[in-house]
């Protein structure tokens, strides 16, 4: 399977990533079908040429016509619809997804899957801080990255067309990380980030605070306003990783602590300068275009 | 007192703080003289058209004409330096400062004054990356705050210059706290910042994590990039105050793990929707302006 501008493409769940996936391929002539909840999202699409057609119920006709289904779906609800809706897909049709976290779904969505489906995880690194199709934007997806998370039971035939899929929709990155490798990567880069905005935030409270405030602790709570259904199922589906990174961090807090309670100056400088070497290397390419 | 044009102004250390003082205020038609160490950092900043004249070695006949005296130096020199030369102030100069920390250096600075001098100290909230006059700029003090921290040792004369002193060089909001508080609102706004995002960059040693980093990890570890001469000195004359702050964060972060560990999901939403309300009142103003 090749994807073509003839590929018939089902995107299940308009939110702001699966409508932005929908403007990113309708600008390029994909024809996009959509199955959401809401109506309003589907006039919304329709009326910016985003979606070919849209229903609210389930049409066991386009989902057996599909050749690509994109699940962008928070990653339980994906669970329940394949265990409600699984059976209806047809052998030779591929199906891949949105999801943050990989171990927990992967597997779950694979013991559902119908003989001759092939799912094949993908997570687009490119979240909004604004949920909704209203706030999707394919511009996101430029200087990001799209991860592929194959298993073993992956064909590579699905597999390059899957990062295939990542380049149409104009991410300038595109790897393969096994779901361990994923989710240990993620628990670090994002959601120790998001749990430490939002611990931040709460711990001190203190009146008239934002009187002071400079970019520093502006910049470290930025993501403290944060989507909380959604972050709580990451995290939940992603809690072993999680909880590690929380205690390397937590350790090398304390450890930074003991070298202030001791006054050991060198010690912290030596901190400081590890920190500023390592941090270099985060700087952010040029023009924000990843090789 | 009052402050004008033929107020004579002395600045010691020409840093990039001194640095962007001299600029703010000899645009103005203020005339500025300034000792500083590096003969090269005086070159630049007649050349630039900053100071009016510098030197390299004390020069008592400049310090006893001066009216107003700015210290623009770490607080540890700041504090040296008035050990070594406090006896050349003469009665009636006004000296201040630009020290991130208060309790520490204010009751040693006024232990060291001569009699009939008064030391006024102050905190310019608008930090640099970068040190050294080259990287001086004023415009900075745009939208920052300016921080005046009396003790019951001052006037009011002498509190209402230094305010007309941070409206001149163009800050937009001028308070007064007291040294107390105003070191618990740095512990935890800008200290424990800092030592957060060395403690994330430091903990975690996998390699390739650059690769997938997005803008989140990026915005926590921004200032992870740390000068660590000054900052180290600023921790720990703010020993106490930070470790409060270190460690309510530390319980904080602790209480949040244990949501994670026990699968609480509504405990973590209950956590996260708290952040998202703070973290709303924490917005930069429109247009960087503040009333």
């Amino acid at each position: 399977m090749q994807l073509t501008k003839d590929t018939n493409i089902l995107i299940i769940g308009l939110g702001v990533m699966g409508g932005s996936y929908a403007r990113a391929l309708s600008k390029q002539g994909y024809r996009i079908r959509c199955i959401t909840k809401d109506a309003s999202d589907i006039a919304y699409a329709l009326d910016e040429g985003m979606i070919e057609a849209g229903a609210t119920e389930i049409r066991e006709d386009w989902i057996s016509e599909a050749e690509l289904i994109v699940f962008a779906l928070y990653p339980l609800t994906f669970i329940s619809w394949m265990e409600e809706n699984g059976h209806l897909l047809k052998k030779g049709t591929l199906i891949t997804d949105v999801s943050g976290v990989k171990s927990g779904v992967i597997s779950k969505i694979q013991a559902l899957l119908p003989e001759g489906v092939e799912f094949i995880s993908a997570h687009p690194m490119a979240g909004r801080e604004r949920s909704g199709v209203a706030f999707s934007d394919d511009s996101v997806f430029l200087g990001a990255n799209y991860i592929v998370v194959p298993t073993e039971k992956n064909t590579e035939e699905a597999i390059l067309l899957c990062e295939e899929l990542g380049r149409t929709l104009g991410f300038s990155r595109i790897s393969r990380l096994s779901a361990k490798k994923h989710d240990s990567m993620i628990a670090f880069l994002s959601q120790l980030t998001h749990c430490i905005a939002v611990t931040l935030m709460n711990c001190n409270d203190s009146k008239d605070m934002e009187k002071y405030t400079g970019d520093s602790f502006r910049d470290l709570t930025r993501i403290a306003k944060i989507n909380e259904n959604m972050w709580s199922e990451l995290f939940l589906l992603n809690k072993d990783a999680l909880l590690a990174e929380m205690d390397a961090f937590a350790e090398e807090f304390g450890a930074f602590r003991k070298l202030l309670e001791d006054e050991d100056v060198e010690g912290m400088k030596e901190k400081m300068r590890a920190s500023t070497a390592k941090r270099l290397k985060f700087d952010k390419p040029k023009g924000n275009i990843l090789p």
